[in-house]
Protein backbone atom coordinates (compact mmCIF):
# COMPACT_ATOMS: atom_id res chain seq x y z
CA UNK A 1 0.00 0.00 0.00
CA UNK A 2 2.84 1.98 -0.40
CA UNK A 3 1.66 4.93 -2.87
CA UNK A 4 2.04 8.72 -3.35
CA UNK A 5 -0.50 11.23 -2.68
CA UNK A 6 -1.04 14.97 -2.74
CA UNK A 7 0.46 17.30 -0.34
CA UNK A 8 -0.11 17.39 2.95
CA UNK A 9 -2.93 14.57 2.56
CA UNK A 10 -1.07 11.85 4.23
CA UNK A 11 -1.36 12.76 7.92
CA UNK A 12 -0.47 11.07 11.51
CA UNK A 13 -0.35 11.66 14.97
CA UNK A 14 1.81 10.79 18.01
CA UNK A 15 1.27 8.84 20.95
CA UNK A 16 3.98 8.63 23.66
CA UNK A 17 2.63 6.29 26.02
CA UNK A 18 4.89 6.47 29.45
CA UNK A 19 4.56 7.63 32.86
CA UNK A 20 8.16 8.84 32.80
CA UNK A 21 7.64 10.97 30.30
CA UNK A 22 4.69 12.57 32.28
CA UNK A 23 6.40 13.09 35.64
CA UNK A 24 9.67 14.44 34.08
CA UNK A 25 11.96 11.67 34.84
CA UNK A 26 12.81 10.97 31.49
CA UNK A 27 13.17 13.32 28.79
CA UNK A 28 11.32 12.16 25.27
CA UNK A 29 13.73 11.94 22.49
CA UNK A 30 11.35 10.52 19.87
CA UNK A 31 9.13 13.21 19.54
CA UNK A 32 11.35 15.56 17.62
CA UNK A 33 12.98 12.47 15.57
CA UNK A 34 9.74 11.11 14.63
CA UNK A 35 8.54 14.69 13.49
CA UNK A 36 11.70 15.20 11.58
CA UNK A 37 11.59 12.17 10.08
CA UNK A 38 7.92 11.95 9.06
CA UNK A 39 8.35 15.76 7.71
CA UNK A 40 11.16 14.15 5.64
CA UNK A 41 9.19 11.36 4.33
CA UNK A 42 6.23 13.04 3.06
CA UNK A 43 3.46 12.29 5.78
CA UNK A 44 2.46 15.74 8.24
CA UNK A 45 2.12 14.84 11.74
CA UNK A 46 -0.41 17.06 13.03
CA UNK A 47 -0.37 16.10 16.78
CA UNK A 48 1.43 14.63 19.61
CA UNK A 49 -0.13 13.39 22.26
CA UNK A 50 1.41 11.78 26.03
CA UNK A 51 -0.49 9.27 28.31
CA UNK A 52 1.02 7.65 30.90
CA UNK A 53 0.81 3.47 31.53
CA UNK A 54 -3.00 3.23 32.11
CA UNK A 55 -5.10 1.14 29.95
CA UNK A 56 -8.21 3.22 29.49
CA UNK A 57 -6.25 6.37 28.83
CA UNK A 58 -4.71 4.78 25.60
CA UNK A 59 -8.10 2.70 24.43
CA UNK A 60 -9.28 6.45 24.53
CA UNK A 61 -6.17 8.42 22.57
CA UNK A 62 -5.72 5.62 19.90
CA UNK A 63 -9.20 5.25 19.04
CA UNK A 64 -9.50 9.00 18.97
CA UNK A 65 -6.60 9.46 17.21
CA UNK A 66 -7.00 6.64 14.28
CA UNK A 67 -10.24 8.09 12.93
CA UNK A 68 -8.92 11.63 12.84
CA UNK A 69 -5.55 10.83 11.09
CA UNK A 70 -4.04 8.49 8.37
CA UNK A 71 -1.53 6.87 10.76
CA UNK A 72 -1.25 6.77 14.35
CA UNK A 73 2.09 5.80 15.82
CA UNK A 74 2.89 4.62 19.37
CA UNK A 75 5.45 4.46 21.01
CA UNK A 76 6.41 2.86 24.65
CA UNK A 77 4.36 0.32 27.06
CA UNK A 78 5.45 -3.17 24.95
CA UNK A 79 8.09 -4.26 26.83
CA UNK A 80 7.49 -7.62 29.25
CA UNK A 81 6.84 -6.04 32.82
CA UNK A 82 3.65 -5.12 34.76
CA UNK A 83 3.34 -1.52 33.33
CA UNK A 84 3.80 -2.34 30.33
CA UNK A 85 0.31 -2.57 29.25
CA UNK A 86 0.43 -0.97 25.34
CA UNK A 87 -0.85 -4.15 23.50
CA UNK A 88 -3.66 -4.80 25.36
CA UNK A 89 -4.57 -1.49 25.39
CA UNK A 90 -4.32 -1.39 21.22
CA UNK A 91 -6.47 -4.85 21.18
CA UNK A 92 -8.94 -3.44 23.40
CA UNK A 93 -9.39 -0.55 20.76
CA UNK A 94 -9.71 -2.65 17.89
CA UNK A 95 -11.75 -5.25 19.83
CA UNK A 96 -9.72 -7.60 19.20
CA UNK A 97 -7.84 -10.49 21.05
CA UNK A 98 -4.36 -10.50 21.39
CA UNK A 99 -2.16 -13.86 21.56
CA UNK A 100 1.71 -15.25 21.43
CA UNK A 101 2.69 -14.63 17.63
CA UNK A 102 4.74 -17.63 16.40
CA UNK A 103 6.61 -15.22 13.55
CA UNK A 104 7.25 -12.88 17.04
CA UNK A 105 8.63 -16.19 18.92
CA UNK A 106 10.71 -17.18 16.01
CA UNK A 107 12.60 -13.32 15.63
CA UNK A 108 13.10 -13.38 19.40
CA UNK A 109 14.57 -16.98 19.56
CA UNK A 110 17.44 -15.07 17.31
CA UNK A 111 18.20 -12.80 20.34
CA UNK A 112 17.38 -15.12 23.53
CA UNK A 113 18.49 -18.88 24.22
CA UNK A 114 16.21 -21.14 24.59
CA UNK A 115 16.03 -20.64 28.49
CA UNK A 116 16.05 -17.43 28.69
CA UNK A 117 12.75 -17.27 26.41
CA UNK A 118 10.53 -17.10 29.70
CA UNK A 119 6.97 -16.36 30.15
CA UNK A 120 7.87 -12.58 30.96
CA UNK A 121 9.49 -12.28 27.75
CA UNK A 122 6.85 -13.81 26.05
CA UNK A 123 4.97 -11.27 27.38
CA UNK A 124 6.83 -9.05 24.11
CA UNK A 125 5.77 -11.62 21.61
CA UNK A 126 1.77 -11.16 22.63
CA UNK A 127 0.31 -9.49 19.20
CA UNK A 128 -3.25 -8.03 18.59
CA UNK A 129 -4.84 -10.35 16.38
CA UNK A 130 -4.56 -9.03 12.40
CA UNK A 131 -1.50 -7.05 13.21
CA UNK A 132 1.74 -7.53 10.51
CA UNK A 133 4.86 -7.95 12.40
CA UNK A 134 7.83 -4.40 12.93
CA UNK A 135 10.90 -6.55 12.98
CA UNK A 136 13.79 -4.77 14.92
CA UNK A 137 17.45 -6.20 14.60
CA UNK A 138 18.47 -5.12 18.29
CA UNK A 139 16.40 -6.60 20.78
CA UNK A 140 14.12 -8.78 18.29
CA UNK A 141 11.13 -8.18 19.93
CA UNK A 142 8.86 -6.80 17.12
CA UNK A 143 6.54 -4.15 16.90
CA UNK A 144 3.47 -4.41 14.88
CA UNK A 145 1.26 -2.50 12.97
CA UNK A 146 -2.50 -2.97 12.60
CA UNK A 147 -4.01 -0.98 10.03
CA UNK A 148 -3.61 2.64 10.28
CA UNK A 149 -2.07 2.22 13.89
CA UNK A 150 2.01 1.71 14.00
CA UNK A 151 3.19 0.33 17.55
CA UNK A 152 7.03 0.69 18.31
CA UNK A 153 8.95 0.31 21.52
CA UNK A 154 9.85 3.64 23.30
CA UNK A 155 13.82 2.81 23.78
CA UNK A 156 14.76 5.67 21.05
CA UNK A 157 17.48 2.84 19.51
CA UNK A 158 14.98 0.43 18.80
CA UNK A 159 11.67 2.78 17.84
CA UNK A 160 14.23 4.38 14.53
CA UNK A 161 15.23 0.78 13.83
CA UNK A 162 11.34 -0.07 13.75
CA UNK A 163 10.48 2.80 12.05
CA UNK A 164 13.00 2.16 9.40
CA UNK A 165 11.27 -1.44 8.96
CA UNK A 166 7.75 0.16 8.38
CA UNK A 167 8.31 3.62 6.42
CA UNK A 168 8.67 1.85 3.15
CA UNK A 169 5.00 -0.16 3.56
CA UNK A 170 3.30 3.73 4.28
CA UNK A 171 1.20 6.06 2.02
CA UNK A 172 3.11 9.17 1.48
CA UNK A 173 2.70 12.93 0.13
CA UNK A 174 4.77 14.87 -1.18
CA UNK A 175 7.59 15.98 1.42
CA UNK A 176 6.96 19.47 2.54
CA UNK A 177 10.18 21.43 1.74
CA UNK A 178 10.92 24.28 4.15
CA UNK A 179 13.84 27.27 4.51
CA UNK A 180 14.16 29.24 8.23
CA UNK A 181 15.66 32.72 7.78
CA UNK A 182 17.36 33.81 11.04
CA UNK A 183 16.11 37.53 11.80
CA UNK A 184 17.74 39.64 14.45
CA UNK A 185 14.65 41.54 15.79
CA UNK A 186 11.73 40.76 18.02
CA UNK A 187 8.32 39.60 16.45
CA UNK A 188 7.09 42.77 16.81
CA UNK A 189 8.80 44.40 14.57
CA UNK A 190 9.11 41.33 12.08
CA UNK A 191 4.80 40.75 11.63
CA UNK A 192 3.49 43.61 10.12
CA UNK A 193 5.77 42.98 6.78
CA UNK A 194 5.51 39.12 7.30
CA UNK A 195 1.69 39.20 7.50
CA UNK A 196 2.23 40.97 3.77
CA UNK A 197 4.31 38.62 2.62
CA UNK A 198 2.29 35.88 3.66
CA UNK A 199 -0.84 37.58 1.95
CA UNK A 200 0.91 37.70 -1.05
CA UNK A 201 2.17 34.25 -1.73
CA UNK A 202 -0.94 32.38 -0.61
CA UNK A 203 0.69 28.54 -1.69
CA UNK A 204 3.62 29.11 0.73
CA UNK A 205 3.01 28.70 4.63
CA UNK A 206 4.78 31.28 6.71
CA UNK A 207 5.58 30.57 10.46
CA UNK A 208 7.79 32.97 12.84
CA UNK A 209 9.24 31.34 15.78
CA UNK A 210 10.37 33.84 18.47
CA UNK A 211 13.88 32.98 20.48
CA UNK A 212 15.65 34.57 23.26
CA UNK A 213 19.02 34.70 23.04
CA UNK A 214 22.09 36.45 24.60
CA UNK A 215 19.41 38.56 26.50
CA UNK A 216 17.75 39.45 23.11
CA UNK A 217 14.42 38.43 21.48
CA UNK A 218 14.27 37.38 18.18
CA UNK A 219 12.82 35.42 14.79
CA UNK A 220 13.10 32.56 12.96
CA UNK A 221 11.02 32.84 10.42
CA UNK A 222 9.98 29.55 7.98
CA UNK A 223 8.98 29.29 5.11
CA UNK A 224 7.07 25.46 3.93
CA UNK A 225 6.26 24.69 0.34
CA UNK A 226 5.11 21.69 -1.37
CA UNK A 227 7.46 22.58 -4.67
CA UNK A 228 11.30 23.99 -4.84
CA UNK A 229 9.67 27.39 -7.22
CA UNK A 230 7.37 28.68 -5.12
CA UNK A 231 9.42 28.73 -1.39
CA UNK A 232 12.47 30.04 -3.73
CA UNK A 233 10.15 32.93 -4.51
CA UNK A 234 8.86 33.10 -1.54
CA UNK A 235 12.30 33.25 -0.11
CA UNK A 236 13.59 35.60 -2.44
CA UNK A 237 10.29 38.29 -0.92
CA UNK A 238 11.37 37.67 2.41
CA UNK A 239 14.86 38.68 2.14
CA UNK A 240 13.82 41.76 0.01
CA UNK A 241 11.78 42.66 2.71
CA UNK A 242 14.39 42.07 5.17
CA UNK A 243 16.45 44.21 3.14
CA UNK A 244 13.94 47.20 2.67
CA UNK A 245 13.04 46.77 6.65
CA UNK A 246 17.03 47.11 7.80
CA UNK A 247 16.69 43.98 9.93
CA UNK A 248 20.22 41.76 10.73
CA UNK A 249 19.61 38.30 8.94
CA UNK A 250 20.96 35.44 8.29
CA UNK A 251 20.42 31.35 7.52
CA UNK A 252 19.00 30.13 10.66
CA UNK A 253 21.64 27.38 11.95
CA UNK A 254 20.07 24.29 12.07
CA UNK A 255 16.83 23.33 9.76
CA UNK A 256 16.32 19.69 11.13
CA UNK A 257 13.09 19.39 9.00
CA UNK A 258 14.03 21.20 5.91
CA UNK A 259 14.97 18.96 3.02
CA UNK B 1 -7.38 29.52 45.90
CA UNK B 2 -3.87 28.11 47.10
CA UNK B 3 -4.78 25.38 48.49
CA UNK B 4 -3.33 21.74 50.26
CA UNK B 5 -5.14 19.18 48.73
CA UNK B 6 -4.13 15.03 48.93
CA UNK B 7 -1.96 13.02 47.16
CA UNK B 8 -2.68 13.31 43.18
CA UNK B 9 -5.92 15.09 43.34
CA UNK B 10 -4.24 18.10 41.59
CA UNK B 11 -4.09 17.37 38.50
CA UNK B 12 -2.87 18.94 35.25
CA UNK B 13 -2.45 18.44 31.30
CA UNK B 14 -0.06 20.66 28.97
CA UNK B 15 -0.85 21.98 25.79
CA UNK B 16 2.02 22.48 23.57
CA UNK B 17 0.52 24.76 20.43
CA UNK B 18 3.70 25.00 17.59
CA UNK B 19 3.80 23.86 14.41
CA UNK B 20 7.13 24.01 14.22
CA UNK B 21 7.70 21.15 17.29
CA UNK B 22 5.21 19.15 14.50
CA UNK B 23 7.32 19.24 11.77
CA UNK B 24 10.87 18.54 13.56
CA UNK B 25 12.02 22.24 13.17
CA UNK B 26 12.41 23.06 16.75
CA UNK B 27 12.57 20.70 19.30
CA UNK B 28 10.35 20.93 22.48
CA UNK B 29 12.47 22.05 25.86
CA UNK B 30 9.44 23.10 27.50
CA UNK B 31 7.57 19.74 28.21
CA UNK B 32 10.28 18.07 30.19
CA UNK B 33 10.86 21.43 32.33
CA UNK B 34 7.02 21.61 32.96
CA UNK B 35 6.77 17.86 33.89
CA UNK B 36 9.42 18.45 36.37
CA UNK B 37 8.37 21.33 37.98
CA UNK B 38 4.63 20.22 38.05
CA UNK B 39 5.95 16.88 39.76
CA UNK B 40 8.24 19.06 42.84
CA UNK B 41 5.39 21.18 43.18
CA UNK B 42 2.57 18.52 43.94
CA UNK B 43 0.90 18.83 40.83
CA UNK B 44 0.33 15.91 38.79
CA UNK B 45 0.73 16.25 34.74
CA UNK B 46 -1.58 13.68 33.44
CA UNK B 47 -1.46 14.16 30.01
CA UNK B 48 0.46 16.37 27.43
CA UNK B 49 -0.90 17.14 23.90
CA UNK B 50 0.92 19.22 20.49
CA UNK B 51 -1.32 21.14 18.37
CA UNK B 52 -0.42 23.20 15.29
CA UNK B 53 -1.37 27.13 15.21
CA UNK B 54 -4.75 26.04 14.17
CA UNK B 55 -7.71 27.67 15.96
CA UNK B 56 -10.35 24.76 16.32
CA UNK B 57 -7.81 22.37 17.09
CA UNK B 58 -6.68 24.40 20.30
CA UNK B 59 -9.86 24.73 20.94
CA UNK B 60 -11.17 21.86 20.75
CA UNK B 61 -7.76 20.65 22.79
CA UNK B 62 -8.47 22.99 25.79
CA UNK B 63 -12.48 22.43 25.82
CA UNK B 64 -11.43 18.62 26.45
CA UNK B 65 -8.36 19.17 28.76
CA UNK B 66 -9.97 21.65 30.92
CA UNK B 67 -13.14 19.11 31.51
CA UNK B 68 -10.58 16.36 32.54
CA UNK B 69 -7.78 18.03 34.59
CA UNK B 70 -7.52 20.56 37.49
CA UNK B 71 -5.59 23.08 35.52
CA UNK B 72 -4.74 23.22 31.57
CA UNK B 73 -1.36 24.72 31.10
CA UNK B 74 -0.81 26.02 27.45
CA UNK B 75 2.73 27.31 25.76
CA UNK B 76 2.72 28.96 22.55
CA UNK B 77 0.95 31.13 19.98
CA UNK B 78 0.47 34.54 22.14
CA UNK B 79 2.78 36.26 20.11
CA UNK B 80 2.15 39.28 17.61
CA UNK B 81 2.72 37.49 14.15
CA UNK B 82 -0.35 36.37 12.09
CA UNK B 83 -0.22 32.70 12.90
CA UNK B 84 -0.08 33.49 16.84
CA UNK B 85 -3.90 32.57 17.22
CA UNK B 86 -3.72 31.09 20.80
CA UNK B 87 -6.00 34.27 22.41
CA UNK B 88 -8.41 34.16 19.76
CA UNK B 89 -8.37 30.28 20.66
CA UNK B 90 -8.93 30.24 24.39
CA UNK B 91 -11.69 33.34 24.08
CA UNK B 92 -13.68 31.06 21.38
CA UNK B 93 -13.23 28.09 23.74
CA UNK B 94 -14.84 29.85 27.29
CA UNK B 95 -17.04 31.57 24.90
CA UNK B 96 -15.99 35.15 25.38
CA UNK B 97 -14.39 37.94 23.53
CA UNK B 98 -10.69 39.42 24.11
CA UNK B 99 -9.64 42.76 23.85
CA UNK B 100 -6.22 45.07 24.92
CA UNK B 101 -6.18 44.84 28.53
CA UNK B 102 -4.69 48.19 30.15
CA UNK B 103 -2.64 46.70 33.07
CA UNK B 104 -1.30 44.47 29.99
CA UNK B 105 -0.30 47.30 27.79
CA UNK B 106 0.90 49.43 31.15
CA UNK B 107 3.37 45.98 31.97
CA UNK B 108 4.60 46.17 28.21
CA UNK B 109 5.27 50.32 28.07
CA UNK B 110 8.13 49.58 30.62
CA UNK B 111 9.70 47.82 28.05
CA UNK B 112 8.64 48.91 24.57
CA UNK B 113 9.32 53.09 24.23
CA UNK B 114 5.60 54.78 23.46
CA UNK B 115 6.65 54.76 19.39
CA UNK B 116 7.36 50.92 19.40
CA UNK B 117 4.22 49.89 21.18
CA UNK B 118 3.18 49.54 17.63
CA UNK B 119 -0.92 47.31 16.60
CA UNK B 120 1.27 44.85 16.39
CA UNK B 121 2.60 44.61 19.11
CA UNK B 122 -0.58 46.10 20.96
CA UNK B 123 -1.86 41.94 19.97
CA UNK B 124 0.13 40.61 22.74
CA UNK B 125 -2.14 42.86 25.40
CA UNK B 126 -5.12 41.25 24.29
CA UNK B 127 -6.98 39.27 26.87
CA UNK B 128 -9.98 37.35 26.88
CA UNK B 129 -12.47 38.52 29.28
CA UNK B 130 -12.13 37.18 33.12
CA UNK B 131 -8.45 36.30 32.35
CA UNK B 132 -6.13 37.40 35.49
CA UNK B 133 -2.75 38.09 34.07
CA UNK B 134 0.33 36.63 34.59
CA UNK B 135 3.35 39.16 34.59
CA UNK B 136 6.92 38.15 32.82
CA UNK B 137 9.39 40.76 33.34
CA UNK B 138 11.43 39.50 30.19
CA UNK B 139 9.37 40.66 27.93
CA UNK B 140 6.90 41.95 29.45
CA UNK B 141 4.09 40.91 27.59
CA UNK B 142 2.21 38.96 29.48
CA UNK B 143 0.26 35.33 29.98
CA UNK B 144 -2.89 35.03 31.68
CA UNK B 145 -4.83 32.48 33.58
CA UNK B 146 -8.55 32.06 32.74
CA UNK B 147 -10.63 30.10 35.18
CA UNK B 148 -8.33 26.56 35.21
CA UNK B 149 -6.14 27.30 31.85
CA UNK B 150 -2.92 28.79 32.10
CA UNK B 151 -1.93 30.45 28.75
CA UNK B 152 1.89 30.99 28.65
CA UNK B 153 4.54 32.43 26.03
CA UNK B 154 6.35 29.51 24.28
CA UNK B 155 9.85 30.35 24.45
CA UNK B 156 11.69 28.53 27.46
CA UNK B 157 12.87 30.93 29.41
CA UNK B 158 10.06 33.26 29.30
CA UNK B 159 7.26 30.16 29.81
CA UNK B 160 9.23 29.76 33.23
CA UNK B 161 9.45 33.03 34.42
CA UNK B 162 5.63 32.69 33.91
CA UNK B 163 5.46 29.32 35.75
CA UNK B 164 7.35 30.60 38.81
CA UNK B 165 4.82 33.75 38.78
CA UNK B 166 1.56 31.62 38.46
CA UNK B 167 2.93 28.94 40.48
CA UNK B 168 1.83 30.43 43.89
CA UNK B 169 -1.87 31.03 42.74
CA UNK B 170 -2.21 27.00 42.02
CA UNK B 171 -3.95 24.77 44.42
CA UNK B 172 -1.02 21.56 44.87
CA UNK B 173 -1.65 18.24 46.10
CA UNK B 174 1.93 16.34 48.44
CA UNK B 175 4.55 16.37 46.27
CA UNK B 176 5.32 12.79 44.94
CA UNK B 177 8.66 11.53 46.19
CA UNK B 178 10.47 9.03 44.07
CA UNK B 179 13.39 7.06 43.50
CA UNK B 180 15.45 5.58 40.57
CA UNK B 181 17.87 2.52 40.60
CA UNK B 182 19.48 1.39 37.82
CA UNK B 183 19.73 -2.28 37.34
CA UNK B 184 22.07 -3.92 34.58
CA UNK B 185 19.90 -6.16 33.21
CA UNK B 186 17.39 -6.48 30.68
CA UNK B 187 13.65 -5.97 31.72
CA UNK B 188 13.03 -9.50 30.49
CA UNK B 189 14.68 -10.31 33.30
CA UNK B 190 13.67 -7.24 36.26
CA UNK B 191 10.19 -8.20 35.82
CA UNK B 192 8.66 -11.22 37.42
CA UNK B 193 10.38 -10.18 41.09
CA UNK B 194 9.55 -6.67 40.25
CA UNK B 195 5.69 -7.67 39.73
CA UNK B 196 5.89 -9.60 43.01
CA UNK B 197 7.31 -6.31 44.42
CA UNK B 198 4.78 -3.98 43.55
CA UNK B 199 2.38 -6.52 44.46
CA UNK B 200 3.69 -6.72 48.19
CA UNK B 201 4.07 -2.81 48.33
CA UNK B 202 0.72 -1.41 46.74
CA UNK B 203 1.08 1.95 48.39
CA UNK B 204 3.80 2.20 46.00
CA UNK B 205 3.86 2.83 42.55
CA UNK B 206 6.69 0.96 40.51
CA UNK B 207 7.87 1.65 36.88
CA UNK B 208 10.36 -0.14 35.02
CA UNK B 209 11.96 1.44 32.17
CA UNK B 210 14.19 0.27 29.59
CA UNK B 211 17.45 1.74 28.61
CA UNK B 212 19.93 0.49 25.06
CA UNK B 213 23.42 1.55 26.25
CA UNK B 214 26.93 0.36 24.85
CA UNK B 215 24.72 -2.55 23.20
CA UNK B 216 23.42 -3.85 26.56
CA UNK B 217 19.69 -3.42 27.35
CA UNK B 218 19.13 -2.08 31.31
CA UNK B 219 16.08 -1.17 33.44
CA UNK B 220 15.53 2.02 35.12
CA UNK B 221 13.15 1.20 38.16
CA UNK B 222 11.14 4.52 39.71
CA UNK B 223 9.86 3.91 43.05
CA UNK B 224 7.31 6.22 43.33
CA UNK B 225 5.31 7.59 46.90
CA UNK B 226 3.42 9.97 48.88
CA UNK B 227 5.79 9.77 52.02
CA UNK B 228 9.11 8.40 52.69
CA UNK B 229 8.23 5.56 55.12
CA UNK B 230 6.41 4.09 52.35
CA UNK B 231 9.32 5.13 49.77
CA UNK B 232 11.90 3.58 52.20
CA UNK B 233 10.52 0.40 52.96
CA UNK B 234 9.77 -0.74 48.80
CA UNK B 235 13.36 0.88 48.49
CA UNK B 236 14.83 -1.00 51.32
CA UNK B 237 13.17 -4.19 49.60
CA UNK B 238 14.25 -3.44 46.09
CA UNK B 239 17.51 -3.70 47.28
CA UNK B 240 16.67 -6.77 48.58
CA UNK B 241 15.58 -8.42 45.34
CA UNK B 242 18.62 -6.96 43.20
CA UNK B 243 20.76 -9.15 45.76
CA UNK B 244 19.12 -12.12 45.64
CA UNK B 245 18.48 -11.87 41.55
CA UNK B 246 22.52 -11.10 41.68
CA UNK B 247 21.94 -8.05 39.38
CA UNK B 248 24.78 -5.58 38.89
CA UNK B 249 22.66 -1.73 40.26
CA UNK B 250 23.41 1.25 41.49
CA UNK B 251 21.15 4.53 42.07
CA UNK B 252 20.41 6.23 38.49
CA UNK B 253 22.19 9.02 37.13
CA UNK B 254 19.64 11.95 37.03
CA UNK B 255 16.59 11.85 38.70
CA UNK B 256 14.70 15.00 37.63
CA UNK B 257 11.22 13.87 39.15
CA UNK B 258 12.53 13.42 42.25
CA UNK B 259 12.43 15.25 45.42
Amino acid sequence: MSEDSDFDTVTAALLVIGEEILSGRTRDENVGYIATYLTRIGIGLREVRVVADVEADIVEAVNALRERYAYVFTTGGIGPTHDDVTTDAIAKAFGVGASVHEEAVAAMRQHYADGELSPTRLRMARIPEGAELIHNAISRAPGYKLQNVIVMAGIPRVMQVMLDEVAPRLAKGRPVISRAVRVDAPEGDVAPPLAALQAAHPGVQMGSYPFFEKNRLGTHVVIRAADEASLDSALSALWDVIAKEGFDAGPADDEPGAS
